[in-house]
C-alpha cells in the first residue's frame, strides 16, 4: 500500500463492450492484468500558486470528463483501446505543509517508476509548481531535455519559495536540467517581466513565439526541436502551461489571456510530440475548473489534447 | 386552417421602409400576396433528445434574432430582400406522445409542399430526431442525397427509439435514402465511438473530416461533393447540426466540443451550398438556448448561416 | 485646474524596479517630468448609446489591467518602457445633458492639444459617439484621414441626435472629414442597413471587407491604405470599436457578432498601423465591462491592442 | 394618433377561454370595448441613470413576463380577470435628448388622463428620474401625497440634472408636493449620504425604516399612513423603487444591498395599498434586466407585486 | 437481476470510520447486509414536462451531493448513521416512449416494495408526472392519503398526456386517491389557474396556502393534517415539488417563483412529517440541475430536505 | 518601515466634503493625525484552506466596496464619521511556506498592538487559519474568550497541518484559550462531523444552533453570552465566519449552505456585539470573491455587517 498515492474519490461504473468511453478504457491500476504503457498520475496541488487558484480540483475534473469521450480517433481512423492505460490515483497532499507536498509528488514518480519502469507517465496537475519535483524523480542522473508549451517562462527567482512561476528556474538552479536543453512554445505579448527574458537569455533557454511557430506549422516546429534535443538528452519532458490557450479557448485557468494559442494547433502540436519514442513523461497544469464555463470548455480541450498525443504514441506503437 | 401547424407564440410589429430589418422581412405566410421562394418551419421538439434540452426553444430565439440582423449582405454588396421568404409557423407537437410529434412533422412537410411546391424549405430544429420525418416527407418517391454538417455520424441503432442519434439511421434502414448518397462534412476527434464507424462503412457513408475539408478548402470541397451527388440523386438535403462547431463560437449546444468549426468556415460552406439548384431544402438542429451565453452567441451565428445560404441563393436567382 | 478633465476615482501604488507591470508605467500626467510622448484620456460616456451599454465604465476597468501586463513585448523583444506615456484622467461627465458631455469632450481634447502637442493620443471611450467630438479637435482646420475599425458603418443619420451610430455621418455631414478620407476595415455580414451602405456611397467611404483584408493579410492592406492617405490628408486618426473583433473573442461589447476578425488579427492590424508618423491619434469603443465574462476577456484584448500599437511606434521612435 | 406613446415591439397572440394567462388579459387599449379600470404605461427611460443602466429595457420584460401568471390569487381566492387593464404602449424616447424624454412623459400622462379619467394608472419604468414627470401631470393643481417604498431617499439635489436620484427633490423644490405629504417606507443601513437627511428634515420627508416597519407589520403601517394622508392630501402616488428589495430577493437592480425587504413583506405592504381609493396611480422603477439572474429573479417579483396591488383593488370595487 | 432498475453512472468510493459523509453511509443495496429501512430510488425522467427541463440530471446531482454532508445532525444531536438507507438505483427509461417510462416506474416501485417491504421509500425525481405511477404501485387496494408541498395543484386535464401538471389528476381521475385524502400545502400568487382551482375543488382537495400554514407554524399544520388523514386512510405518500421553495432558495427548478417558501420552513414541515409512522413513501420532483446556481444551491437545498424528514424518521425509531 | 505589513495595491482618490462615501472616511494610517479608534488589517491567506478558495482576494474587495457606502446609519439615525477609522495595509506573505505566513500574521497583529494600543482591530480575511495567530497575538497572557459566529466548531485535529478547520482547536491544544470560554452561535444541519462534536464536548465549547439564538433573538442571545464571558475573561474576541450566512444571502463562500443565518440576524447580533467594550477584536473571514455573484452580493454583506459593529461601538463610545 503507497502512502503517498490515494485513489481518486470516485470510481466509474466500467463497462465492456464494442463502444465503450475512455472512462471504460482508462483501468484503474489495481484492475490491471498487463503491464500499463501509459500511467496517469493526479497531482491535486494548487497552494503554491501565486493568484488564487482551484487547480488542485482540475485530476477529479478530468477523469470525470472521460465518459464525454470514445476511443475511436476519427482524424486518423484509429480505435486506441489497445494501448494500456492504467490511472494510478492521486499523490496523496498536506494541507498546509507545501514542501511535503512536493516531496511526496517527487517520492510518488519515483515509486510509479520502480512499479512500472517501461511505461509512459502522464500527470495531471494541479499548478506548475509540480514540474519541479516531477523531473527531479525522473532524471536518475541522465541528462533530460524540456518541451515546454506555455505564455510564460516561468523562470522567477526562488526568493519566494517553490512557486508556479519558478519551476524551470528550480531545475535550473540546482543543475537538473541544462537551459538549453529547455525549449518554450507559445510565447506571445505582453506577460514576461523583463528580468524573466534575462534570466533565459542566461542560463540560454530557447525561446520560440508563437508567431515563429505559426509561421513553421507545427510538424516542421517540433521536428525541428526534436532533432536539436535527441543529439543532446537521454529523454525529453513534456510540459504542458494550458495558460498557453487563447482565452477564448480556454477560459479556465487563473492567467487567461487574448493572443494565444488556438486548441487545434495544440492539437496538431501534441499529436507530433507523440511520436518521439525519447518523449518519456508529460504534464498538463494549470486548469482551474472553478473558472471554466459551465459547459466545460477548458476541462474538454485538455481531455482532446490528451487523448491526441496517446493517439500517434500509439500507431507509432503498432507501426513497429 | 391546418390542424399540425400553428403559429408561433409572438408576432413582429412589422414595419416598411428602406431599411428592414429581418424580422420585418420574413413574412408570415398569411400576409404574403406572391408565392414564396423560401419557406422557414419551425420544429420545436427535444423531448426526443438523449441528453436533457431545451432545444425546443430555439424557433423562437431564432425568431427573436431576426432584429438583430438587417437584409443588407456586405461581402457581396447584395441586399436579398427581393427574396420571398414566409415563416410559415410551428410543427405542432404533443406533450408526451414523441411518435406523433414526428408524424405531425412528417405531415407538416408534405401540407407545405402541397401549397407551396416551387418553394426552398428551411427547417428551424429541435433536436437532430427532426431530419427524419423531414426527410421522409421530401423524397416522393425520388432519390434523395443528404449532405451533414456535423460532428457525430448519428448512425445509431434504433433499439432505443427515434433520438436524435439516428436520423440518418432510420433513413438508411428504411431504405429512404442510400449510404453511398450520404456526405458528413466536419467530423474530427474522440465523439464517434466504432459501432459508428462500422455502421457508416456497412452503409458507405461517405466521411469527410475537418482537416480534409481544411485542406481542400470551403468552396473545392462543396463543389467535389456536389459534382458527386448531382451524378446519383434527384435532389439534395442540407441539415447541419450546430454542434459541428467549435464550443468556444458555439457553446450553446448540448454536445458542444473542441476542435471544430469555426463560424467563418460554416459560413463560407453555406454560402457554397447556396449555389446549387438541386439543394431543396435545408435543416438547422441541435442548439439549446438555455446553454447558450447571455449575449446569445450560438443563436446569432446560426441566424447569420442561415442568411448567408440564402444571400447566394438569392444571387444565383437574380443572376438567371 | 481643468474644468473639464477629471482625475481617476483610484491611483495605483505606484513601484520602480527592473519588473514593472504597465501600472507603474503609465504615468499620472502631474507626476510626469519630461513632455509625455502618449496622452491617454478616458472618456467615460455611454449615455449616447442607442441600446443599453455601460461602456462609461470601461475607463476604469482599462486602468485596473495595467496591473495584468508587463512593459516588455516578447513577440519583438523590446521592453517599451521608455516611452513616456501619461494618464491625463477623464473627461467630466454631466449626467442627463448629453450635448454637454460632447462639448466637454471636444473642449478637453483641446486642452490635451494646448498643453502637450507634440504628444500623440489615445483616447479611451466610451461609445463610438466619442469620436465625433474628439475628430473636431484635432483637426484645427488640417484635412484629416480616418482608418476606422469596425462592423458598422457608423453613418446613421442624425434625426435621433448624435449618438453612438453617427460619428462618422456627423463628421461628413459638418465637413470635417471628407468621405473619400474615411477607410472603414473590418465589415462584414447583416449588420449595415441599406441606407448606411447608400450613405457611404454618396460620401465615398472606403468600404474594405473582413474577408478582402483576409486574403492581403494585415500588413500589406495597412501598406495601402496609408499609401492612399498619405498622399491627401495632413493627419490621420485612427478609431478601433472592439465589435470589429468576432464575439468569441470579444464578448463584452453591446453589438457583439459572430463572424468577425479574431484578436490576433487586430493586434497584427495595429502593430502596423503604429509604424506610420501620420497617425496623430487613436481611440478604442464599445466595451461595456457589464457584459464581459468573469475573466475580464475583452478588457484584457483591448489593453493588449493598445499596447500592441504603443510597440511598434516606440520602435519606430528609436529606429530614428 | 398619439404623438408621444408607442406600441410595443411585439405583441402576443392572445386566447380567450378559462384558463387565461395575464397576457390574454392585460389588453391593448385599441382592442378594448369598455372603459379600461386600469391603464399600464411603459416608461423605458433609463438614460437618466446616474450610474450605467438597462432599466429601459423592464418594461419589455415585464410585458413577457406575462405568460408565466394566471389571472387567479390563490392567498385570496378571486379571479381578477373582470378587472378591465389597458395596455396603451410605451412613451416615446429620444436617443440622446433625456429633457425632452421627460416632456414626452408628463404629456404622455395627460393624454392618457384625458382619455381615461377614472382610470388607476400603472407606470413601469425605466428609472426613478420617471415619477417626477408624472407626478407633475397627475396633480393638476391638486394637493398630492407620495408613498415611496425605496431604500434610498432620492433627495439629491438638481445640479447635475433631473436623474434618477432626485426625482422627490424636483418635486420638493417646484412647489408640487409637499415633504411632509411625503412618507418614504424601506429605509435601512448606510445608503443615504448626510446631506440628503438633511434635505429629508428640510422639507419634512416622513421617514420610516425597514426595522420600523416590521415591527408595526404591514397592514398597521400602511393604515397609519393612510390615516394621517388621508386628512392633508387630495390623492396620493404610490412608486416602487424596486431596490428596496434585498439583493438576495432582487438582484436585477442597480444599486442591490444586502439588509433590504423581503419579496412577501412588499407583497403584503401593496395589497394594503390597493385597498385605498385615494391611490390614485402608481410606479415600478429600477429595475435592470440584465442584471437580472437567468431565471428572471426580479422580473417575476414585480409583475406578482403588480398584480398584488391589483387584486386588493379588485376586490374593493367588487365589495362594493 | 431487475429489468427495469439500472445502477447510477457512478459510485462513491465508500470509507468507514469515525467520521464519515453521507456517501459513506447510504448503501449500495447489493452490499447491505441488513434490511434497510430506507430505501432510496432515482426516477431520471423530465421528458414529461411541459416545459424543456433537466430534472432528469437529478438522482445523479443528488447522489454527487453527498459528500457534502455528514450523518450528524446538530439541532437535534443526534448521529443518523444507525439508519439503515440503501440506494436501489435507478429506474431504467425508454428515450422516446413516455408510456413506456411510467410503466417502468411503476414496475420499479412494485419491485421494491417486493424486495423490501417494510422500508420507507424515497424516490428522487425527475419530473413530478413521477408520482402518479409510484403512487399506483403503492396502493395495492389500500386507500392512500397524499401530502403534497407545491406552489401548484398539478390538476390539469389529461389531454395533452400525462404530464407533469397532472400527477394528482391522473390518480384522482383513475380513482386511485379521492380528492378529499390531497392535501396542497405552500400555495400561492399567481401559478394556478381558474380551471385547477374548478378541478380541487370538485374533486374536494384540500388547499392550504402558505400564509396559512405560516400562521399556524410548521408543526401545529401538520399535527392537524395528519390528525385528519389518520381517520380516513390506510398510508401517506409526501409528494415534495421543489418548486414550492422560494426563487431566492431554490432558483434551479423549471418554474421557480418569488413569494414561496423558505428552505428554513421546509425543513421543519419535513421534520414533522418525519415523527408519523403512517407516511409510508416521499419523493422529492422538479429539480433541474442546468439552472442551478454554481454552489449547488438548490441540490443542496434538496439533500439537507431529505436528510432532516430522516432524522425524525430515525428519533421516532429509537425512542419506540 | 514594517517588515510584515504592506500597503494594498490601489489607493482611492479621497474627498472631503459633506457627502463622504466610506472609503473617504477610513484613512490609510499614514495619512492620519490622530490615534485611530479602529485599526483595519488585510489578511490575505487562502493557501491553508482544505477546499480550494480565493478568500486572499477579499482584503482588496472589500476596500473596494467602500465606494458604495456611506458614513450616515439611518436605522440609528447616526453619521459614525468621526470614528477615527486607519486601514493599516495588509500582513505580507509567503508564496509556499504557510507556516511563514502564520508567522508574519502574528508578528503584524504584535506590530499593531504596540503602535496603537487603544485601537479596535478589526482583521479581514483570508481563511478561517488567521484566527489562531491572530489571538495568540493578542492575548498576551491574558484569558481571552472567544465568540464565533460559524456553521461549523473549526475544531477538526491537527494532524493535516494548521488548515481552516483548526483555528479554535489550535487554540484550544495550545492552551490559549479554554474551551469553556468559547461560544459557537449559529450552528445547524449536517455539516459538523461526529469527531468534532466529540471534541467540542471534550473542550467544553458552549454550542448555540442557529434555531436556538432565533428562539432568543438577537439581543438577549448576545447579552447572555456576554454576560457569562465577562464573568470569567479578560477580553473578547469576535470572529465571523461568513459561511454562517445562508446560501442565498452569502453565495461566495467555499462551503456555503442552505439552512443558515440571514444577513438582517447577523447585522442585529453585531449591533449588539458592539455594545460591549469588552470586545477587543474581530474578524471576517472565508470570503471567496471568485465564488460572489456578479452584484457582489457577498462582499456587500460583509461590509454593512463591519459597519453594523462599527455603528454601536461608536454611539456607545458618543454616549460616555
Amino acid at each position: 500500500m503507497s502512502e503517498v498515492i490515494v485513489q481518486p474519490s470516485f470510481k466509474w461504473q466500467r463497462q465492456d463492450g464494442q463502444d465503450i468511453k475512455v472512462k471504460d478504457w482508462i483501468c484503474p491500476v489495481a484492475e490491471m492484468t498487463e503491464e500499463p504503457q501509459v500511467v496517469v498520475l493526479g497531482v491535486p496541488l494548487s497552494r503554491s500558486s501565486i493568484s488564487a487558484s482551484a487547480a488542485s480540483e482540475f485530476p477529479s475534473a478530468f477523469r470525470k470528463s472521460w465518459e464525454l469521450f470514445t476511443t475511436y480517433y476519427i482524424d486518423e481512423q484509429v480505435d486506441i483501446r489497445d494501448l494500456r492505460v492504467a490511472d494510478i490515483g492521486d499523490v496523496k497532499m498536506h494541507t498546509t505543509d507545501i514542501l511535503q507536498c512536493h516531496r511526496n509528488i517527487e517520492e510518488a514518480m519515483q515509486e510509479v517508476m520502480q512499479k512500472h519502469p517501461q511505461s509512459f507517465y502522464v500527470s495531471i496537475g494541479g499548478d506548475h509548481s509540480i514540474t519541479a519535483p516531477l523531473v527531479r524523480a525522473l532524471r536518475e542522473g541522465k541528462r533530460v531535455g524540456i518541451l515546454q508549451f506555455d505564455t510564460h517562462l516561468d523562470l522567477r527567482d526562488l526568493s519566494n519559495g517553490p512557486s508556479n512561476g519558478t519551476p524551470i528556474r528550480q531545475l535550473l538552479e540546482a543543475g537538473v536540467v541544462q537551459g538549453e536543453d529547455v525549449y518554450n512554445i507559445g510565447l506571445h505579448g505582453f506577460y514576461n517581466a523583463p528580468s524573466l527574458i534575462e534570466a533565459a537569455k542566461h542560463y540560454g533557454v530557447n525561446m520560440i513565439t508563437l508567431k515563429q511557430m505559426r509561421s513553421k506549422g507545427a510538424q516542421q516546429q517540433i521536428a525541428e526541436v526534436m532533432a536539436a534535443l535527441q543529439e543532446k538528452v537521454d529523454f525529453i519532458y513534456v510540459t504542458v502551461d494550458i495558460d498557453v490557450l487563447d482565452i477564448a479557448y480556454a477560459p479556465g485557468v487563473p492567467a487567461s489571456t487574448p493572443g494565444g494559442m488556438r486548441t487545434d494547433e495544440l492539437f496538431d502540436l501534441l499529436y507530433e510530440v507523440g511520436k518521439y519514442e525519447m518523449v518519456r513523461a508529460m504534464d498538463f497544469v494549470c486548469i482551474d475548473p472553478h473558472r471554466d464555463t459551465s459547459e466545460l470548455q477548458t476541462v474538454k480541450a485538455v481531455t482532446y489534447a490528451f487523448l491526441t498525443a496517446l493517439s500517434s504514441r500509439y500507431i507509432r506503437t503498432i507501426g513497429n
